[in-house]
Parts: structure tokens; C-alpha cells; sequence
């Protein structure tokens, strides 16, 4: 009950068209992925989100590939399984090598431990890394 | 009551010390950050978590500013404020500009964002996605 | 091994039958979700937890649809999958309609977002908010 | 090392007085919050995060009472200090009186509680609440 | 602007009285925490979750020392501030020594690093663990 | 796309199967769980998260029991399925009962609601609490 279904472009309104059209041209692909036709439901989140992600994902002084394992690296970190697979494929499709991904993985493994020594051990923030 | 106190070089046994040395001789500091005062409350985990970050963190398939950004990245999604301030620091010092850290807030930003519009649209993952 | 077997009425001591009729008769439903049937391998938690339940959901200073919302929105970003489609189906059932969905979505993204962003930039809380 | 630092409107490029002044006239307050003067040290995070603000915070099928306590409830369930007191601010600027306030908090409260039963539980979803 | 104050007993209402007497007089203390004092602006919910405390932390199957390293455990991986540094207090106080607080910190590590192992490498369960 | 593949012993090089010899001879078990065999694809990190592991998990002054039901705690408050799955099992085969579990769950439970509580009411450190 109450579960969202996603909209295929051959029932989808002008307004949400338009944005997978967008999205299938940006990045070169035939369809749009479930993300998209769900959040197509929504017409202005669809279109506000993929507005972000496209600025957001821009080469700018971080390369695509850079931006991509972030993003995979937050979302493992959060243990979102839908953005985890659909984050490692953009990845992969960025140049993510095997070495690459075992490396996001083991950084963000190490970040998550440390966090938490951080936290339990109250460690006051030295001087230096202050404002 | 219970909190945990930082030991300094002067007062640390010699499997302290000599973690300590490591650390300074890899990170070429004149003194280690207070993360690491702390743990040597527990030698065992000091060795053993300074081994790992040293192994984990040093260059391989991808280079140091892109792990540190990483370990940023994670740190400010898990909201640690020490590890934030530490991690921000590192990643400046290991080549991080104004832009990058712009762009590393902005990426961090909108997979936290997409990660809970995916969960709330339960979206199936697509079959292209999956192993 | 290990996993816990949900626990039928018909197999059910007096105590976890009473909470069962409880949530019944206050919910006007048949059978209890899941998520009841399970806990009632711990009678004590099943009791206690429904009882808050009852408390915390009941009509006050918010009417039962705002309170779902919110539910739900916890939910989505902690992202607990059984605990996304329950209140789902629950916020639907309290009056939750597709345009309603689409802003709670809306508003719990942004909030992940923004909360990473004030984790980021270290941004200190304004004298205005302070105690 | 590294921390942002706040701009003032006095020292703001045009791109980022545009926003201030969006944000107060909209708001209708004489001065931005800490947030934005810290967004400001990235002009296109700025104008992104502000106008997706805007428009997911103003009146639809909720009304802003409703979405800043769904933003509230958020923002505790994430422990982030910022938006805690940001956010408790604006939902007591738009309505949120003492008890609503507790109730927020004991739904936010008791969510998370249940999230954690829910996943520790492994309780599969209801085939009533599947899509 | 809007953060709750504490309610001192000498200014609390008679329901609330009752509870910080019951506090005291099970932990054997002069004065309740702050905690307490915060949650007093909310009478009902003091009530419902000191007396939930009192029941879940109880002597049962698992000892108080177990239950509280526990609690000190989760409110470590939730990076709550406050909880990690009262029940650090009350482990501390149930027995924790220097030793078994330097094994809860490790273990806690450890759990957050290979949960997100497992999340990125998406591990599918063992058939053994199913249920 | 991308998906990680578990490796096999019988495919596996030399140093992922000495890593393998040592979990079956330490835990007594004809074959690895899925975790390592998915890990196995980055050896380094299958190595240094089994020797981590193997350290941490050792008896010391927490038995091994107590030590199983704290990663479990972490691992149903983190929502991770996998672990929460394999944890379980792993403490049960340690020897936790159905009323321990019980009680490690509640505990999980409530320790998450404080913490919301905790962060909500923005409740400062008692004096008595801090270092």
C-alpha cells in the first residue's frame, strides 16, 4: 500500500520529459534509471534534484571520477543499497579501476573506525585545527 | 568521571614511543595530533589503528589528496567534529584548494540527499545495476 | 541460525495475546504487522514499546497524520526499509496523499543535505539560537 | 588550519549579496544566518542550496510549520548541532509551540527506537505494505 | 532562541517530583542528571522513558556492566556527545575498567569499519544466516 | 555492473589463502563466510581486516560473548544487514540465549531513542561527567 511507481517516458508529462530527456542526453544513455522514474512522481523534485546532481557533478577542480567515488564512498558509508549500486556503476563507467574500488572501500572502512575512536575517546580538537 | 586523558611522548612507555616515532617520521610532524595522545591510553589499538591508516592512506591506485578527501567526505556525512577539523586540515595540507573543498561539501551534500530519496521511493535497483 | 520466528495469536501466551488485542482494538485492524508478531518473542519489549507507541502516536498538541509524517521521515533517513514501507502504508492510511509524500521527501532530503553542509563548514550556532 | 570563514554581506561579491538579499527579503529578517555566510565561500553552493530551499520550505500540500518540524526531526535523529538550534529557531518562528515541541521529540524519539527493533528483529516486510 | 531549560526539583511539578525521587532512590544518587532535568519540560515523556530505562537496564539476562558497555557502544557509533560521556560515567560506575573501556572503543571500531566493508562489497548473506 | 564476486579457495592466490587457513584453524569452520570471499578481491584488505579482527575479538578483559553482543549492537543501530545477520549468528554460536538477545535489542533501542532525546533538548554535559 502506498508504494511509488515509477513513470516510463511514454506516460510522463511534458515537464518530466523534458528533465529525461536531459538526463539521457547529459550522459548519453538510451533510458533513465529507476531513480529517475521514480522521483518523476514528484515533477519539481525530479527536476530540482537533477538540476543539483548535473552542477554538482560537473568537472570543475574535481574531476568526474573524483566526484563519483565520493559519492559512492557517502553512500556506502550510510548503507543506501540502491545508491551503492548505481554509484559503483557511474564510477566504474567513470575509469573506477578494481584497485580503485578496493581503495574507496578500505578508506571509507578506516574513516568509519575512526570516527567512532574519535568520538569515544572525546578527543578535544588540537589547537592547529581550529578556526 | 571516566575521561579519557591525553599521554604525552615524555610520559609514554616504549611501544607508545615508538608508534609515536612512526607517525612522526612518516607525517614529518614535530608532534602527533591528539587522536593519537588519546589511544595510546590502549597501546594494542594504537598500534593497531596507526598501522592500518598507514597502510590504508599511502599512495596506491589513487593518490593521498583523493583518500583524504574521501576520508573528509565520510567524516562530515558521520557528523565527527574531530575528525572533520583533523581530515580538513590533511586534506589542505596533502594539496586541497578553496574549489576542492567547495566541491567536496557540494558532492557530500547531494548523496546524503539522494541517499534518503532513494530509500523513501524505495527504489528497486535496476537490473543493469546488479552482480 | 539465530534469526527470530514471528509469533501467531493462536500460538501466543495470554501476555503477548493481551498487547495483540490492544493494537487491534486500537487500530481497528485484524492482524498485527510483522513487526509486533516479532517482538512478541520478548514479551516485555513487546509490551513496553507498544505502550510508548500508543502514547507518543495518540492525538495531542499534533494530530495523528503530522506524527506519521515525521515517523516516516525519521525513518527514510535512517533508512530502515521495513520501518519506510510501514509508515508509509501508515501516513497513507492516517491521510497522507501523493502530494504530501512528495514534500515530506522533499523536505527530509534537503535536510540531509544541509545537515552536511553545516557539518562541513564547522558553521558555529548563532547567539540568536544559543540558550 | 582550513576552516571557513564567515563572509560578511559587506565583503560579498555581487553573486553572493543576491542571495543575502533574497534570503532576507523572503525571510524578512535583517541579517543572514551563520550557514549562509558560510556557504558564501561558494558562490554556486550558496545560490543551489538557497533556491532549493525556497522552494521545498514554501506552502504546498504542508504548510511551513509542518516542514520545519519535519526538518527538526531530522536534523535530531542526524545529531547535528547546528540545525538542531537552526531549526528549533524557525519552527518556533513559524508556530511550534512547547508541546509540539515535546512531541516532535518523543515521535523522533521513539522512530529511531523502533528502527533499531525493526532491523535487529530482521522483520520482513508485510505483503500489505509491499509495492 | 527556544532551547529548553532545566527544571531544578525545587520548581517542579508534583509528576515530575515523582520521578526524580524515583531516580534517586534506585541509583542511589543526591541529584538527577541533566538529562533528566531537559526531558522534565515534558512530563509525560520523562515519565515514559525513565521508566522504560529503569526496566531495560535491570538486571536480567545480561548484567548492568554488559547493558551499560552496550549503551556506551551505540551512543559511540551515534556520535551523541552527551550519552557517550553519562554512560561512560555509568559503566565506569557499574565496573568498566581501564581495559574493558579500551575493548568496547576497539570492538566499536571495528563493527563500524566492517559494516560499510559489507555494505560496498554488497555481501549477500550466507544461506546459514538466513533465516 | 561492477558488482564485486566472491572468490572461491579453490580459485584463490596464496596470500588470500593463507588468510583463509587462518579464519577456518581460528574459528574452527570448514569454510569462510561470504564476507571474505568478497573481501578476497583486495587482498590487503582482506589481511589487515582479518588480523584487525582476529586482535580485537581475542579474549581479554571482555569475554568473547560480551565483545559479540556489542558488534551486534552496532551492527542493528547501523542497519547493515549482512553484519546484523552474521553477528547474530556468530553470538549465538558464543552462547547468547533468546532472553540475551532480548535484552541486547531493547537495550539498542533505547539507547538510540536517548540519544535523539539527548541531541533534541541540547542537554549539556554535567560538570560531573566531564574530563
Amino acid at each position: 500500500m502506498g508504494a511509488v511507481k515509477p513513470i516510463e517516458y511514454a506516460d510522463a508529462p511534458a515537464a518530466v520529459r523534458a528533465v529525461f530527456d536531459d538526463i539521457k542526453a547529459t550522459r548519453k544513455v538510451d533510458d533513465v534509471n529507476n531513480f529517475w522514474k521514480h522521483l518523476a512522481n514528484d515533477p519539481a523534485t525530479l527536476r530540482r534534484t537533477w538540476e543539483s546532481i548535473k552542477e554538482v557533478m560537473a568537472p570543475g577542480a574535481l574531476d568526474p571520477l573524483t566526484k563519483e567515488m565520493i559519492y559512492l564512498a557517502v553512500s556506502v558509508s550510510n548503507g543506501c543499497g540502491y545508491c551503492i549500486a548505481s554509484h559503483t556503476a557511474a564510477a566504474r563507467k567513470a575509469g573506477m579501476t578494481d584497485a580503485m574500488f578496493g581503495e574507496v572501500m578500505a578508506v571509507t572502512g578506516m574513516a568509519n573506525e575512526t570516527n567512532r575512536l574519535a568520538n569515544g575517546y572525546r578527543v578535544p580538537v588540537d589547537p592547529a585545527f581550529e578556526r
